[in-house]
């Protein structure tokens, strides 16, 4: 039996959930939002589908007892109207807000049984990945941010344009904060048997401009729809999936860093363990600093909006 | 090669190409919507997807030429707004605004070489698909709304929690107008092995309830998420997938009825014709009235607000 | 965490496995099989598939004690080529072989700590599924087999093929034995919103016809491929997924029945507690007679070859 | 719409038709074989699955004019017999009987309008395809064997399993004929974001085993189960698919090389155009040198039986 949590149905944890249950992914769901009518609705507008849906499935409502045998949950707090005047498109802009309701919620799910996969969406998501590992006491391997893994999908979207491939079929990884922080670390990513670097040149594609597009690619889909749900939606769901099937699939997500001192997105394996081990790189000496910055920027980031 | 034209990419257009997409239902998607940024928006935002997705597809924006060898075109124009104020739950509050729409989209639809089925979901949507049929001069039977289709789901879900079984296990229909004159036609609906007149009276259920229920039950989404979207979602994919592998399945949903002289929902045999055949049906003499009047509703308010 | 066990893995369990591996719906197979050779290659094919495939899940071959934690234990034993000059198209004669099978997996899987529901596919299949509730001691609505949901399967799909319909919108049943004695219960079947009685009487079709195919139709298939797959393996996949999922389905099943003494077929809802209720049927006397007979043909075909 | 036409349903052909059926992927299949008695109890097992279904779709047997507006038609052809006493362990063995059928079928298929994408899986499925494309005369592209996809697949689950990652995180391929002279290019494979040769030194793993493994995986199913299904049909599946939704994926399978004279397997983007374009590769010298040879072999194979 298969079940998940989704805490805070916005416009991000409705559409992780729509995304699930459109596939049958769960046996159980369990739907909590302090928004009580909101959460509610949510819940009867699925139990409306169900008589023309192929997968059956049961839905609990704020219950987090519930949540006890939970195989994985999902945090998705969040509030887009925050974003709505930030000029600077800082996610670190959430912090205060969800920061609290972190707090909130950790403090609930520790008084749960709860032993699966922390799957943080919420942002700024490094940090508060870190927040939640803190509050809750959860292992730091049972505690993963969603992070570059969907940067690195608007990267490959572009590449992908870029070279007439599908984004599947383009390797490689955006590392560090899913902020303004990140980079695409091209060392590492590979199209059409080449490295990208010589392929581009060859090919006069600036790279430059497919790196902008998938840091910035997030804030063209915002001011078209006021919110982005189906890239860090489909994100959330690849990553859970992997950890329910134990797939031990290589996934660039946030998790914690030794190293670094902080959470922040490189490949990573996922299984049920949740990161089941952290994948070394050997990166050259610009990216290595560059990872390092953004490490230092959540920190810095955190420190100031923390205090 | 599937593919399907989704026309208004509002909340309920949104979530129907969410729900195809996530299930690989299509190999080509045409999203239109006038309002380009938005549209262009979610489009992008399913690019973002691609990479973490199981399935690949494409995203055609704003071309109507693009639909002349769609399977099927979905019509989820709206305007969510119009019901903010709607005391008295009519959907016809919409036709004013959806019926011009219609009739833009109508015109711009006939240009095409378009020779599949038009599923209508727009609202008021009995109305708004004899509108299509008329202003495109499309066969009847390829115009078909998703009626009460839906209604139908929110009545077995409300079945199917007074007897404890899934909504799926409920059989019968929800008769008349995607509205308010609509109603529960018990004589058709079966629960476990039973009539659920006579099950419903040896266990004291009141089937009133459950048919205020199933009629009003889209205002206690709407009240708590401002929309409607999974329900209504589903209900439109289900008749879009029985078209597009021509499954001759039975299904109620809006159809031009000549004995009636209008778009109503009655059970009929979909399939790649679009309506297959109309199921005739041997109504008691109360239901019998009660489809009479709802035909007669949609015939006075159309002519109400169309003049 | 999903997890099933598939014990033997002839042609059906292997269909079965396939089937349910090709949609994700398990994390966890435990493949049994006496023929060592036989499991580990059908389990290296699965993997061969892996790196083609979308969904991720891990295979254990041959031990009893993975089944600790499986949600469902399907049976799929059998000996296909005890039906190689089966004149009489008897499913007992099996009996002997399976019987003595199905007592080594029950000491086996009583060994283990599996608290799921077991489903029985071995043949002859009510009388199987006696046995594995008695030698295992496990309740008896955690055994469940699945009887007649194939023939019944078969009925519909001839009903629909004689009116124009997908075998999904037929409903009623085929009860009693998972064997010759079986029966339609026509007074069950409703087609086109009419009792088939009816309909068919109007339209000239012969039940009878019907009937003789929806009971001998496996003998078409396996004369033709020398056994039978997916339409059992279907039947089992929609049983198992019901109780997975705790769908509260109303299905056709092979439940012990203390009104017969037996296991027989009638309907039942079903969900993570197997068989959650027994739905009772209020069948015209020819019908109930016949169901009598059905279940004193299990009881004496059982008695004659437990000799 | 999507058809699929699949010539040849033995164990191979029936997988494919099964695992397509299973997941929806297709609204219409065309299923032939000359023996009209066993195609005809495939399609009817299949029909008796259909109520317990989710999906719908129609099955045409043994009509080759219902090819004619096929998105894909896949040859299924073999005889698995061939390979009881094959102790050489030789795909060509198969070809004197393999070529006189797929002779047969090309001059069936030349005769239909069917202007779609041939994924032909008969093999020796490199010289099958090339003879296929030369009886039927259809362009080059459109005519692609699934070669070494399935090899690749067998790599990388042997490549997984020793270092402890899902087959789908290893990228690379084996490269050259789908027989004997085929080999693992090393320089191409990555695991946890290093080349294998570095990883599999350091932690001692010995990839002339894998590559062993990889190229005679299939012996091992073969003795196992008399026959390999899911594998094979799983590579086509992913073939197949991404033919239909255009995907532009890069796959390593077989096709036309004008290079080397032959049809081989190298990477190629496909989609709906079959082989959209070829992927060049820069081998290192040795590795250039057995693809060489690999050609070298197909073709004087090739030859030899041909005679």
């Amino acid at each position: 039996m298969r079940k998940v949590g989704i805490i805070g149905m916005g416009n991000v944890g409705s559409a992780v959930a729509h995304a699930l249950i459109q596939e049958g992914a769960f046996d159980e769901y369990v739907l909590i939002d302090k928004r009580e009518e909101k959460v509610r609705a949510e819940a009867l507008d699925f139990e409306d589908a169900k008589a023309n849906q192929n997968e059956s499935y049961q839905i609990t409502v704020n219950d987090y007892s519930a949540l006890d045998d939970a195989d994985v949950v999902i945090s998705a707090i969040g509030k887009i109207e925050l974003h709505y005047n930030n000029v600077k498109r800082d996610r670190f802009i959430e912090l205060p807000f969800t920061a609290e309701q972190t707090k909130e919620v950790a403090a609930k799910l520790k008084a749960t049984k709860f032993s699966g996969t922390l799957v943080v969406i919420t942002n700024p998501c490094d940090a508060i990945a870190a927040l939640y590992q803190k509050e809750t006491g959860y292992p730091k391997e049972k505690v993963i941010a969603t992070g570059t893994l969907l940067d690195t999908a608007r990267m490959k979207r572009a590449v992908g344009a870029a070279f007439g491939v599908t984004p599947k079929s383009v390797s490689g990884y955006n590392l560090g904060e899913h902020g303004n922080s990140q980079f695409s670390a091209w060392s590492t990513v590979r199209v059409l048997e080449q490295p990208i670097k010589e392929i581009a040149r060859e090919r006069g594609v600036d790279l430059a401009d497919i790196e902008e597009d998938s840091i910035r690619g997030g804030y063209t889909v915002f001011s078209g729809k006021k919110c982005t749900t189906y890239g860090i939606a489909t994100a959330a769901v690849r990553l859970t999936k992997a950890v329910v099937s134990d797939s031990h699939e290589e996934l660039v997500v946030s998790h914690y860093q030794d190293a670094y001192g902080t959470y922040l997105s490189t490949p990573a394996v996922v299984g049920r363990a949740g990161i089941v081990y952290h994948v070394p790189m050997a990166l050259p000496k610009d990216e290595a600093d560059k990872l390092q910055a953004s490490a230092d920027s959540i920190k810095t980031q955190f420190e100031k909006y923390a205090d």
